[in-house]
């Protein structure tokens, strides 16, 4: 099946991005998820919750097991989400007195949630990268073209000459704040139990919590389970950066159309007309962009996340969110083609 | 890869819908888009402008040409749409002096257009079955519990008593509306050429157009590329049954939730509560509800599609329409399973 | 205050619709859900539900009450509807023992929903009469430039020459299918009491419907409170009319880019260039555009109506359908303003 | 006219909010505009680009000017933006020789996106201290209910016993966030000049924009008018916290639909059922958080900012980040209110 353009046969040569699809696959969640159930024993073991042999075991196991997906898939279509699947197959593999120590004192929101932070603090640095390159690559065509003449334009219509520096200018200055923001983000653990309360750990539940986020590299933090501001926020940066991309592709759509501004090398075919080339990249550009400010509405629906945990609310951040990132994505990819393939930018005079 | 829910392993079995998603698959639009073309030869040959042997050789080969799918990837990746490539392929494979008369007159936007106009009715075919088949689950409901009592609510307050079956018409009357609806769509050829002025056809324009709707099964209307109101409309319904169903998820979770106005079987289990039966199926109508309601602006931005044919506004689309179709379908699946989960609703005094 | 640009003292005069603006007023709010307390009465005496005396003397007060707004405003925020706060006023006015007679049987929804369809009805022959001198000015353009050439741009490229016609069927066909859905809208009455179920007037309740209907000159319908599918998809008709006219806009927008395909009157001055003449009318129209496709996933939002009467999804429609009335209708009207102001379009060779 | 629920005689009894409506009413937005061009003169002359003299007479009509609206409403139609006709309306006022100094080297862009800065600042202290008092409230009611029992609810569905502090911790924790934010939010002066390139102030251009900040106490920095990510991420906060809000708001309605676990005092009246007390602010909360979940789309396409200004993103961005402050605003003026309608929450047992 392929009802995403993501995950499409071949619309993922035009929108996907397989890099940072490598972070949403369900293989990247369940390591994850895999990783914070034995980060999980070895810190309840070091507090003296569990017994460090339980912790060893499950350690041991978690490090190379591959559940059932069939049976996560049935699992997840009856219990709305994958994890009650996925600690039973766990506990079964682990085995004997061992196995009730999986798990123990968590619940699903922790797993998935502290899934999703360590996969997002992952596709920060490839998107911090890619920003970088496609930083360096502007400051090249500053450097090879920004004295050339470029008439501005305002409102659509031709208003005075400037500098292709001036243009340049405001397509990089946004890239340079977002990769700030990117290095400043914070991954939170999040590990609330039943109903955030970690209820089942008494006295040791900060104790563990601490030792929990340093085994997995994440910020410590009292639960956020029903505080869904960092999500909706992150989504905001995904979406702020592919807006910034898109008006680069417009305005390299509009620059093209007239055809003396720029010189793009390439360039999409037509079916019916050979001498076309069309700015492929750039409209796509501009389409990623729009898609994103869209989706970013949905995970504002879900801040009105209800009591302890909505299943509603949260299961809509799932549709989004890995979509939201991979349309980043894909519009860094594109930015970095489309800026390759520019021969010339304004006009020498 | 699996980006989006309705593609992924395991929360394509909460969120997916297999038999919606087979007519948004490569498979079922590459099939879709070979008929066309298969089609606009027959249709062509008939009026004279492309020879008999060419159609009849082109119809051959469409009918079981199977595309390198890597080189369509790579042909979207550079052209923005997946015909060049596949028409290339195609003209291999048909070979010869015939090789030249495939695809005549006709442009990219004709056969993605009409591809997702085929693929749509069938959608449509299966949404009003499911529909009906939900309609009558209600009307079950509606001779075993109708007469019982339920408090009203209104304002999220007990208001005064009314009966279940007041509350089932509020469920089950929009439904009949979109079945209507359904019945009513007609789903048009699109067939314009390079610039929607079918410019190679010349005075059989109007014919061929005609037998190559009939050909298809489509409606004849003349080209309709940049007029996208029938698609955002299209978009529109499936997102308002997504949105009834929701109101009823929503109205089961809150149902639900006090306890004795409604008895479900089954439910989903939680991983750290044994005792939990979370109705999941109604909280996820709600997703899916507000997920479509997000996803229908996307359409509705499309609709700025600028001159002949807009590459931004026109992916724009393939990026929603199919995840909104899916929605809907997983919806009607959901609210199928949700209505035969119902022991008892209401009260009998 | 001013806060939205319909209402704003100078920001209207771009943005606004006085014309349309009326039937979004207090005053026209006010005087519709005085008619129908006024034809409610009537409908109730003439089955017998309320004396005659009392209907005349309620017909007689509502025909020119004027209640104390800043009552109406205090009420509204503490009952979060106008209607019980008006609902006191009307029975003060009223007095005597014919004050118990006002809205018998009657709730807020009914009165606030009906309303609203009394002035939508005014909407759509306000809209279907302009979309009608927008079609004709489109033909007089047809008639003056319809054979002059023009380049067909694809994918914001030059693609092949066409007719001025191509491009001026592709802005006139949508609205001719607009008009016919503006022609085929029916508005209903809403009518269903406290919880839906006219409780309170017992086996009359179907009779004194139908009287009220006709009296209202409105469709009889059974009560539709909880069922938004009507008002959403009503909400998007109007967005795509606004969606098409942003085809328009930007087209034209296009045009006058390049310099030589279109010609112009007028345009916005600006205050630092004073060559300038920007094509203000259709950047807005696009503006325009964008708004209503963002405001109609607040609509689709909506459905998810819980229960009998959700306070908070009802609430939401108030904010955006008003909004998106109107920025059709200031669409509508800069685009005959646009089409006016075209002195030449295409080239005569 | 009163098309937005905010500028509505009686709606905005519910949905308005006075003090925040202030800002953004045209009176503000012309004091700021004024005192924009009062500072531009003194800036300039300080670096000897205009007389003294002018400045001085420029610096005393704008602080008593009272532009016609009528004029500036018919110059805002004609025009896109009001500031040609307000800078034309001032140069008569200041008059002779100094009349050319008014606006000497800057654009309406400059003007409109600095009033919004100067305005967006004040109203960053109105949100502040409004999450000030919420916290303090939150605080009162974990001192007298924080021990008290409460049932944490998971997916609609009674889960386990906690704490109400536990509850409130929930809420109150992502208002600590926000205001911590709206303390460090910088707000910057847009000075760009036609293009953006500050092209009539030669080498004086970085010092008169240092010295035009420094009088308007704003933060210096290139102009940024066609960089629209610290709109949209301002947007961004402003929806959050309505979302954290309409959290709030959606719990208390949960809670007050059974009835034990909260007293609220007060409530909405019904027309009909004289018994209700609805939770009307509970459930405006919600609506007014799901209006700004949508409204921020709007922002996010208005990233899509062609060229060195577009007309039609930038128009968007006013028919929307005046109502999404409004809409903040209210949403903390109704959770203060609801907050203190709290008789007890959770139960001493």
């Amino acid at each position: 099946m392929s009802v995403s353009p993501f995950d499409h046969p071949y619309l993922s040569g035009l929108l996907g991005d397989e890099e940072m699809g490598i972070y949403f696959s369900a293989d990247a969640d369940i390591r994850a998820m895999l990783s914070f159930e034995a980060a999980l024993g070895k810190a309840e073991a070091r507090h003296g919750v569990i017994p460090e042999g339980a912790a060893a075991r499950i350690g041991e196991i978690c490090s190379s097991f591959k559940p059932d997906i069939a049976v996560l898939k049935a699992g997840t279509a009856s219990d709305g989400v994958v994890v009650p699947s996925l600690v039973r197959q766990l506990r079964d593999a682990v085995g004997g007195d061992e196995a009730r120590f999986v798990h123990f004192g968590a619940t699903s929101q922790d797993v998935i949630d502290t899934s999703l932070m360590i996969r997002l603090k992952a596709v920060c640095f490839l998107l911090s990268a890619r920003l970088s390159v496609l930083g360096e690559m502007l400051q090249g065509l500053e450097r090879q073209f920004g004295k050339h003449r470029l008439m501005a334009h305002t409102r659509m219509q031709a208003a005075i000459p400037m500098s292709v520096s001036d243009r340049l200018r405001a397509w990089s200055d946004p890239l340079g704040r977002y990769r700030e923001r990117l290095t400043n983000e914070s991954f939170l653990l999040q590990f609330g139990g039943a109903a955030g309360t970690l209820d089942q750990l008494g006295d040791k539940a900060a104790a563990v919590r601490a030792a929990l986020a340093q085994e997995l590299d994440l910020t410590d933090a009292r639960q956020w389970q029903s505080q869904r501001d960092r999500i909706a926020d992150f989504g905001g940066l995904l979406s702020l950066i592919t807006g910034s991309l898109g008006k680069i592709g417009q305005d390299i759509a509009l620059m093209a159309q007239g055809g003396t501004e720029i010189a793009l090398y390439g360039g999409g075919r037509s079916s019916a007309m050979a001498h076309k080339q069309n700015p492929v990249a750039a409209e796509t550009l501009v389409a990623l962009a729009r898609f994103n400010a869209v989706q970013i509405s949905a995970l504002h629906q879900s801040m009105v996340h209800e009591q302890e945990r909505s299943g509603a609310a949260w299961t809509l951040e799932w549709m989004v969110l890995p979509q939201m990132a991979t349309a980043c994505g894909a519009a860094l990819r594109l930015a970095q083609e489309l800026i390759k393939s520019i021969i010339r930018i304004g006009n020498a005079d």
